[in-house]
């Protein structure tokens, strides 16, 4: 097996920085060591294949994106980015492990729902990928599945409180899917927001001709975010379930995740890009020559953007330094414009939700060290090292250190990122929901298991890189 | 330089465990490698000049106690353990550096009491040490020096909101110190009870005849607690600076904290293990041949026992959970009961106030973990690694990584620690507070930059292998 | 028309006492007098048809229970108490208004409920009454009929959130209520409690065998109640719907309901007597001969009983006298144990619900005078003048005042009266929630629009001295 | 004695209004009538010295303003209102009782500093009056004479946390007279602000050369107030004193009274026509042609002006609604611009400190109605039945009832008032800080003790009118 050294840099970790190099044997990290890598008396670096020159950068572990949707059908179409074009742009990215969402409909086995994701995924991915469930229909067949799901690498499963008639769960289907993860220590994962009540505003909403995408937003109020997540918690607290509550975006909704927390209760939440520096504001403002204002329909995600004027964005930077948000994942899910996002033309509803962001949270999360929002270890531990625990992956993924899966990205501080179309776009997207935001870094060098796949502007790694990687119970829980 | 190799352990870092080696060379870690040490066909267990065996056992960084009072002179007398006693006993227990208080008094010089402490610890220490230093006295020149501290690796301070007359500081002293605090990035630390009130109190109690032991603890009550930790707390609001509250009792402490912390403030919080696993209900029950209920004397410190009815214990050991308290130091502060706490016979006011723990923390704590109240990695990051973030120590201490201080500690799990006089102990002191505690482990090897100073049940180190330390600012601001 | 003078007694208000005399002409008062009732020359005590003496006696506006639930279809049997005997029994405990539930079910019109409440109260009442509307099934019909309730008198109405296929609505059809109650004023009272987290828990414990009526407690978890206010909560924070939020029993409640009036919501709660005087340690420790742990039936009422080492009792006491539960009512809602209570023997599910004690409200809150709980001034405000206002009845209703109808209670502070069958109670009810109560007062006389209803120990009113009230928009709002 | 009746008005409490009409026998009310006075056959009108036609308007209790500081010697000058201007300005805005704040300041015997405000005020007063006492000196002479106060009609004192030097009570201090107030239900009243933080901030900025009035408002930052807020509160759960904060401005003030109601604590707070309506942006932008930015010295007082862009002014009547604060009073303390405020040229910190305002506070609160902000009913319960029950003044002040005194104020809501030199203005200032306000209703008629004292826009009551009133112990406690 072919061996690297990856000489000079500065290690970034979780909790500190050092100056050390890091030997990889084969796919493994097997020592990280003093600078110079002489050891003994023996010199290591020249017994290597490869010697990576770090030198004046931060070689971090590979960022942990676990939160995408790849291929997901919905609203009559289905994302954008295969697993191919996917893992690859988020490779290109930094990113080095994805946590795809299998989906199970109601109706539907969730074995079937299952193997269907295996078969998307096997052979194509990039970079590696393990999956969390998605139970869009809980009854007893599911709920005796979920407990198998464990051996299987797959402990978590995710439940909707909006999205009725899609994914929907109603409160006595989510107690006893809350059961199974108290039960089995398998972390429960929770759109939170009141899907019900969503619905009705947004229907009202049409009815009196507001149908831009910016009445995504309106209909979808912080209050049905909020509520849903006060509900989870609760649901929680009366189950026993650890709960993590995906994409927050209100700062009413950190606010419930506090106080459960203070409360002592394993509850935890996780924070979008999007929801980081993108407003609701700026979706209204929106506007092209070609769309005009349903340009803004390349924002419509959900939960949606939140206004800027109320402070959303600058209490969602707090609550990561306070870690009252824990971790950082995109939410992935990309749709064209054309032929896609323009299904809601005349109807907001009808607007594929999501944003395509896998290939830039590395990046845009690295602007916030350079603004002084968030340190450079908590950057790499929102975006890699907590993930990694969050869902039973640290010690191969998360970590450098001896025995871990040499992924490991080189970034250059010193480099710099221009995000658009024809600059750095390697998703399977027609626009780029990030155009024109600039980076004051780079991602120089990405090794997934030990192979580079991406050399300064290079993308040198092969389809079908990426192994399926089974996860055990969160290490997270307090 | 001799070499060392600690073999065959379990690493275990404030976010995971590994199983792997570490490479010593002589007094800093140089590498941390995969088990077996054998990297790219060199056997590094060869050439080594020691190595220890871990198999089974936790290797830890060795623990940083920020919290201890050498020498202290208080009430009339003087702390019982020297730094020679002290230090040495901190090794026996798995605690490689202390950082002790530097004290000045009002009137006196800041550098005069720095250099008293100096000479105090120079040449005596088991151990590394650093200082803090305690500002008894907040004028015009003591506000003038305390940033030429940092350049000598001195970058906390501690204030008095307690103790009128000793060490107490007012309102507007706090606030002139803060000050100095926000612009030089100099922590402050806090005692934050309400010491006018609390002599009051306890001058009331007095001419009531309650002058047990107890009533300490009655006239200390968590109101003056919980109020001076708001005061700080707000003071830190006002001016910018950050805030270290020390020994924290009271679960409505705690509260504010949390408050703060979830406002964004940079407000932190240290308990010790007495406020862990004693009570007040305990100290109205003590009772010996010799003392009577002055054998409650042997648990007077500041800030007091708390109830166990009012489950101060159990939300103490929840906020060790949930970082709202994010570290456990000793206070270690010995007296005897002989010519010492004795001198508080008839007047609890006189009983000088402190427990000797330096030597057991990290065994106590390690018993959270096999009770299930915090996790591994939880007990080496309270007890280690954010204490040296905390106080700007880490990579030198803290951490296992290329370039760290070997300050490293075998733990063993499988071992067993009766805690008592006779049996461990090695305080300078006629008493255990904590006779008759067991706990489910054991300090097997503790090495002090690279030396073996502790091996099995020996102590095998030399007065003066510790040096002084210079710290840099916090590593822990949000 | 007859005039009565009230000669000697004390007038109570919500604010405070006067020594006053009270004029009735008709059925109404016309003056509120100084003692002796000589204006400027003339006695007008030799004028009246009637004096009564109310000296050393308490003279208070009669009370206002605004949650009564005669002659209530509920699992297979209906309340046992018809208009004609529960408002009886009302009129001998000093109640002289109820506000009873009219009952709308899925797919009833609106319309024919209400009729049908008419129906069974009109000429049967021994006191004043006025109608909420129960919504059990909210759809476009009901929406479209709400706002004319207004011009019936009927200014409020109730939704559940518990009770599924009963008389349940989900969030979507709250939402739209309380659309309509923020368009036109009516109050939206709300049963909080999460129905299908119950109905699910529930059945797990009757699959365990659990049956005893004590785990209808166990089963209606303080969570479900917490979430449920919130929920509610936070939907009248999207409409600005004005909510009142019936039969609080959990302290968890209560906290969010004050959570939301220092938000400045217009939020209003209402507790109940069994909430503060009975508990579930009570009754899971109840048994009979007669029916052995089944006597424990008796005291089964939704939301149910709380634990009181949770504390429940005591905060709910302490809520009373900070305001953040503003009024008590009884929810009455009697049921035998004969024929009706024993429907659940073997399955707690089938327990009707529901408590009797129509009769006992004024005495058992005047109890908390007594013992120190709330003051004379709040009693009256709590069971009188706060009902009055909240449900638009305030003016004739809830205040001696000129103008006012005659309603008035005179209250003996040096009578007495033993609680329990064969002692007090007129109840249709072949037991007593309330037996072997004790208070130290005494309703003397009770006067409904000015004729003598209750006088001494003698009911000597008739069917059909009450009247429907119709009651305007409420006169509480912020 | 001369005879009165009010007729044809709506008297309006603070639970709601009724068209009543009011007999009056020599100053004291001895009935409310039905509308027309016609009284079993007796025309009540016919035989009464005085009828007075209210139709259209509203009839309430006179104003009860209960901070007020005539002759108050401050900063080398002296509130520029004599009792005999104060008093008389206080009756043509609708206000018939004052409290004022009798002095002891250190050293000084506090019956000494109670006679010389007996002296001040005896015979020369307009309208009835009452005092609390300022404890300027907690000592043991001072603690041995509070309890004898109760006796004298005077039932609750102030202490200051702010005014170093002046009068300002340490916490030990503040302790003592608690414990006093506990034992004797004395109320505790409190200038909450952290004086010696302020008094450093406040050096500093004059040592910057901030020297203009505005900056007096940034040396007593929030957080000044927001601290000794839950101190005092914190002091008063140790203690169980009834408190009450006197001039609340700050939001963050509010939420500590609100959270410590929420926990059942006896703690009330007053706010103040300018924390309403006035604004640090204000202040800073004042300007005159004769003052320059010294203009704002008129709005220097303390607490000071907050700011309106961080929404205390929204809070602060969000407040009002939820009873969080409790009741408006003035804090008059009026200064001339020439000879008094001008002694702060230069330094804000010789700007006497207050605002006059007693004549304006009925007329200021009104226009909360007109401007939907507060009900009327809160207008009265606010400025007069509040004020009455809090210091023990109910049943004689506050209310219209049998055996209250004839303190009646007649107010039109069609009236107009416009504040200003030159327009209302009976104050003795040489200018008004309430310039170019314009209210939308007046002051009709004014009765004291029976007597008019105001009839439209004619003062015709006489000094010494008003008489001292005894006060008895709180009657607004939970």
């Amino acid at each position: 097996m072919a061996t690297t050294l990856i000489k000079g840099g500065t290690v970034v970790t979780a909790t500190g920085r050092s100056e050390a190099d890091v030997l990889i044997d084969g796919e493994t990290i097997v020592a990280v060591l003093a600078p110079g890598s002489v050891l003994l008396g023996t010199d290591l670096s020249a017994g290597v294949d490869t010697v990576i020159d770090a030198s004046g950068k931060y070689v971090i572990p590979g960022g942990v994106d676990a939160h995408t949707h790849m291929e997901l059908p919905f609203g009559g179409t289905a994302a954008s980015d295969t697993f191919e074009t996917g893992t690859r742009a988020a490779a290109w990215g930094g990113t080095t492990t994805i946590i795809d969402f299998a989906v199970q409909t109601y109706g539907q086995k969730v074995l079937d729902g299952l193997a269907a994701w295996h078969e998307k995924a096997a052979g194509n991915c990039a970079i590696d990928y393990a999956f969390h469930q998605i139970i869009g229909g809980v009854d007893d067949d599911s709920l005796a599945v979920l407990p198998t799901l464990v051996d299987e690498g797959i402990t978590s499963f995710k439940l909707f409180m909006a999205y009725p008639g899609v994914f929907y769960s109603d409160d006595a289907q989510i107690l006893k899917a809350m059961q199974v993860s108290a039960e089995t220590g398998m972390l429960t994962m929770m759109h939170a927001e009141n899907g019900p009540v969503i619905d009705v505003l947004a229907a009202q909403l049409v009815e009196k001709g507001k149908t831009d995408p910016y009445f995504h937003g309106i209909a979808r109020a912080w209050q049905a975010e909020e509520e849903a997540t006060h509900r989870a918690i609760m649901l929680s607290n009366l189950t026993g379930a650890p709960l993590y509550v995906v994409h927050v975006s209100a700062k009413q909704a950190v606010e419930q995740l506090a106080w459960a927390r203070d409360n002592g209760q394993n509850v935890f939440g996780e924070t979008c890009p999007q929801y980081l520096y993108l407003s609701l504001e700026e979706q209204l403002g929106a506007s092209s020559e070609e769309w005009g204002a349903f340009e803004g329909s390349k924002w419509v995600c959900s939960t949606p953007l939140r206004s800027r004027e109320e402070g959303h964005q600058h209490h969602m930077w707090q609550a990561l330094r306070t870690n009252d948000i824990q971790m950082v994942s995109t939410d992935h899910c990309p749709f064209c414009m054309k032929g896609q996002k323009e299904l809601g033309l005349g109807d907001f509803r009808k607007i594929p939700n999501g944003i395509g962001s896998v290939e830039h949270r590395m990046d845009l999360m690295y602007q916030g060290v350079v603004n002084g929002q968030i340190s450079l270890e908590r950057w790499v531990e929102l975006t890699s090292t907590t993930p990694a625990r969050m869902f039973g992956l640290y010690g191969k993924k998360g970590v450098i250190q001896p025995g871990a899966d040499a992924d490991i990205v080189v970034y250059d501080p010193n480099g710099h990122t221009s995000i658009g179309l024809g600059k750095t776009h390697h998703m399977n997207m027609d626009h780029s929901a990030w155009e024109g935001f600039e980076i004051d870094g780079h991602v120089d060098t990405v090794l997934s298991r030990g192979k580079v796949v991406v050399d300064g502007n290079q993308y040198i790694g092969s389809q079908g890189d990426g192994k399926f990687v089974k996860r055990g119970l969160s290490q997270y829980l307090i």
